[in-house]
């Protein structure tokens, strides 16, 4: 990892072209031969054993982690409790004068380094993802590993961006009487303080990079609070944060864990403590709501939950359109905050490019398109991961209640993982009136087809279920301009990021860093975005020295 | 006003070298003979009328405003009330779809106008200014016309340059096996919501023009709430943005005027409105600290007290250092959230290019470059302005309560406006143990001179004072390089700006456009910074549209 990949990240944010500098491939071509066993060893390594990462003012140890896939896990993780905080978030501090001192480029030199780090354990921190989350293999390496790493990469070069976009010091000459007035004018980047960064089960090292790398590279200590049931990628990821940070003679405790026992309910204790600054959160609306209100201390960066809206019009490639949501309902489940929750489709059906297709039709044709995908049951696991929970499992069970059950879900037999929970996709169809059903986030792989007296009613609910449920994704498929410019407008109005019309193999629920920004902030789901300046912007503050020259 | 001006501006915030686009002298040889007489006789048409502004849902009409120079006023605005604000914010939303479609270089260039619009009143806005707030002339048409207007263009660069850091299409073109995935990726700045601008007495536009404008440019609706006694520059201000937005042939109820009876508490109303995303605000810490931790809904930017101090630890010029000093607190009666107010001196006197001076030497030093300062009472009348309001007139009366007066502040008779209440500023020596007393902040022309065992103290109190009670501006005086560097790292750990050594005419109290950032945002006086990329990056969002090319 050096400058010239930073350089290229920098291009990258200007033109948002396409970039990626972590390969999103497994495959030994890429990563050698020895990567993928070596990587499954070290991730074996930590299973029932003491990890080893340095948290101030532990002093006991909890193992919270059980595998959807029923992988033995039993780490141990040093805890941190309420009673902990004064001690932790006070080594927290410590280290940040000189981790300020040091500059916006030692600190990028430092923060690439860590994530070259990761990017060397890319393979165990995928199996940790995997056995933690629930998601496939391939997915755990992409999401978990790969992409997160882009994401991190994105999140600092905008940090760096922001940092020096103006000289450190500059010389002001003002035109007087006589002589000019002149004056040397100093800008330091200051952290802003102790930074929290709450993780989530699905996504744990996605959706904290961002948070985490920002925060560290403007100059802020960060607390990395994981979720009880995603320790270990996280563990991992401030392990490797310490031990480059130690490398280069900084205090190691800028990055700490701090790992609860189950419904301590710790995230609450750190997040309202005047030292916390800056809190990214990803989880509920109702706890990113409650952050919102009360961690008013702190900049508070939230990613909660939405009912991603799909409007269905007309189609040049019916069988493409079947084929692309079918991949994104079935991909791990569902249970990604991107994944599409209500398609609405006019009672009396879309015109495609195999005629007009009624609305039982068009259900048909999607629930065939996910049979198909799924058929071969070897693959289909690799596509659908494990369901992550028992409230997902008993959401995905009662689907026949929610409405009429189109596709039903089936039970799959992972051959690896015999203890795994594998299920296939469920559609239900609803009518447009029952947005009490369809209207609330049902996450995981739920689906409702709702059934709408035609596509100005679809585009209405569209805007009705965004502005207040919020989305963090949004489709619509039509030939019609028209309509098209329709729902351009309507996302517009609500604040929504729209896909048109995917066919192919981009799909609503993913995200390029670099790109596509991941949520926009200007709707209930999230209150910001992965990564434009406004997310990094203010981790850090300008403190101006001047003097004459 | 037009782009090469713009253009010029994005450079300055690039470089943050010296840049100002409204000449600040009322000069005759700069704005032309007839235009102070035409801007007097423009204010005096605005005595005793109903102002024209459009404010929809008023119902009624207030006169609020009392010159603290007796000069009459009368105006009468159509009055806000809480029961409008619904039928208000609906009329400021109607207009925004227009104003973002528009796109970032047509809202800029309607902007530039209305910059230019008032640039071109700016002797009427001058005597506004000067008649609410009880600025002398030439201080408000500096500080309430040209500098006001230099930090609303620097606002509009920032908001510009984010809004435009990418292009608003990129093709997207991701490598794959055969065919590359192509997309087109359009990014649209949509507005936040409605932005609420709440003014203050002393500086109505300067205080309220890096708001209102970024807001403005971003594609928000701007609702601006003055402060009842200082009614009449924002007056003129919306009327302005009204008459350039409908020129252009948008909804003039994108810039709305919300004056209130004094004590209808308005503000509390609008702040916490779901459809004010946005508030900006300048006033007291009480209600700065209300709306941070109650208008969750919004991001606010808050402006509000503190106590600025300074450290005297030695001088190669102390005539320099007092008569600098002496027209910091000496400006406007320091009633600027600027001036110093704790000056921390070692209890055995400081090392000057004139000897060694004690600590009774160095007030009455500084006394005396007071009394110089102000000994011409017609010149001291112009660089005083008068007291804005009793509590001001009440501390300083009070002033010999809060410990030993070194200079006694005296009354002065204003030539032209005989009403005008006219004070000298006060100077009470105090010990460090007496921080309950300076370490309050004490707004207006008293200061404090406060007894330390030395430089070591005064650091430590200038730490204290900063953290626990904010400050906007921070001074030091020494010739020892590690006494300076003591007090950057000082300045750097509680984060508030540090002026060194200032002799000349660069005042502490005094920020510059495009090279100063005022406030740091990371101490208690202010949670933002005119102006950065924090401050107008969060006022909009990116909402993407994408397809397949």
């Amino acid at each position: 990892m050096n400058r010239a990949i930073l350089d290229q990240a920098l291009d990258a944010i200007r033109t948002r072209a396409y970039f990626s500098a972590f390969p999103e491939s497994p495959s030994p071509r890429v990563y050698g031969e020895d990567a993928a066993p070596a990587g499954k060893a070290a991730f074996e390594a930590w299973q029932n054993s003491d990890f080893p990462v340095r948290t101030p003012a532990a002093r006991d140890q909890v193992t919270t982690e059980r595998s959807p896939y029923g992988i033995p896990l039993d780490v141990r993780y040093p805890r941190v409790t309420a009673g902990s905080l004064e001690e932790l978030l006070a080594a927290a501090r410590a280290g940040m004068p000189q981790w300020r001192d040091a500059g916006p480029d030692a600190r990028v030199d430092v923060v690439l380094t860590i994530l070259d780090r990761l990017h060397k354990r890319i393979f165990e921190l995928a199996n940790a993802v995997m056995a933690t989350t629930g998601q496939a293999f391939v997915m755990a390496f992409q999401a978990g590993g790969a992409h997160a790493l882009d994401r991190a990469l994105e999140a600092v070069a905008y940090a760096y961006a922001e940092m020096t976009r103006h000289p450190a010091t500059a010389v002001w000459e003002r035109p007087a009487k006589g002589e000019p007035v002149r004056m040397e004018k100093t800008l330091t980047a200051v952290p802003r303080g102790v930074s929290v960064v709450i993780g989530c089960t699905t996504f744990p090292t996605w959706n904290s990079y961002p948070g985490l790398f920002s925060s560290l590279v403007t100059g802020n200590a960060v607390v990395v609070k994981p979720h009880p049931r995603a320790v270990l990628p996280l563990a991992i990821t401030v392990q490797a944060c310490q031990d480059v940070l130690a490398e280069h003679g900084f205090d190691p405790h800028l990055v700490t864990l701090a790992a609860e026992e189950d419904g301590d309910g710790l995230a609450k204790d750190l997040a309202v403590r005047p030292e916390v600054r800056i809190v990214d959160f990803t989880g509920s609306a109702e706890f990113g709501n409650w952050l919102e209100t009360n961690a008013t201390q702190a900049q508070v960066f939230t990613e909660k939950s939405g009912v991603n809206p799909v409007v269905l019009d007309s189609t040049d490639s019916f069988r493409g359109l079947t084929a692309n949501l079918a991949f994104t309902l079935a991909l791990y489940s569902g249970q990604m905050c991107t994944t599409s929750q209500a398609i609405f489709v006019p009672a009396d059906g879309i015109d495609t490019d195999e005629g007009h297709k009624s609305f039982d039709e068009v259900a048909a044709g999607l629930a065939t398109a996910i049979d198909k995908l799924l058929a071969d049951e070897t693959r289909a696991v690799e596509l659908l991961g494990a369901i992550v929970n028992e409230a997902v499992r008993g959401r995905l069970e009662g689907a026949h209640e929610y409405g009429q059950l189109v596709l039903e879900p089936r039970a799959l037999k992972h051959p690896a993982y015999p203890h795994a929970v594998v299920r296939t996709p469920a559609l239900v169809a609803l009518d447009a009136s029952d947005i009490e059903v369809y209207g609330r986030e049902c996450f995981g792989p739920v689906t409702f087809l709702v059934r709408t007296s035609g596509t100005s009613e679809s585009l209405e609910l569209f805007r009705r279920l965004v502005t207040e449920r919020g989305a963090m994704t949004a489709a619509v498929y039509s030939t019609s301009e028209r309509v098209l410019a329709a729902a351009r407008e309507a996302a517009l109005d609500v604040g929504v990021a729209l896909s048109e019309n995917l066919t192919g193999g981009v799909y609503v629920n993913q995200s390029a860093a670099f790109s596509d920004f991941h949520g926009t902030g200007a709707n209930p789901a999230a209150n910001a975005a992965y990564v434009d300046a406004a997310y990094v912007a203010g981790r850090f503050r300008f403190v101006q020295s001047r003097r004459h020259l």
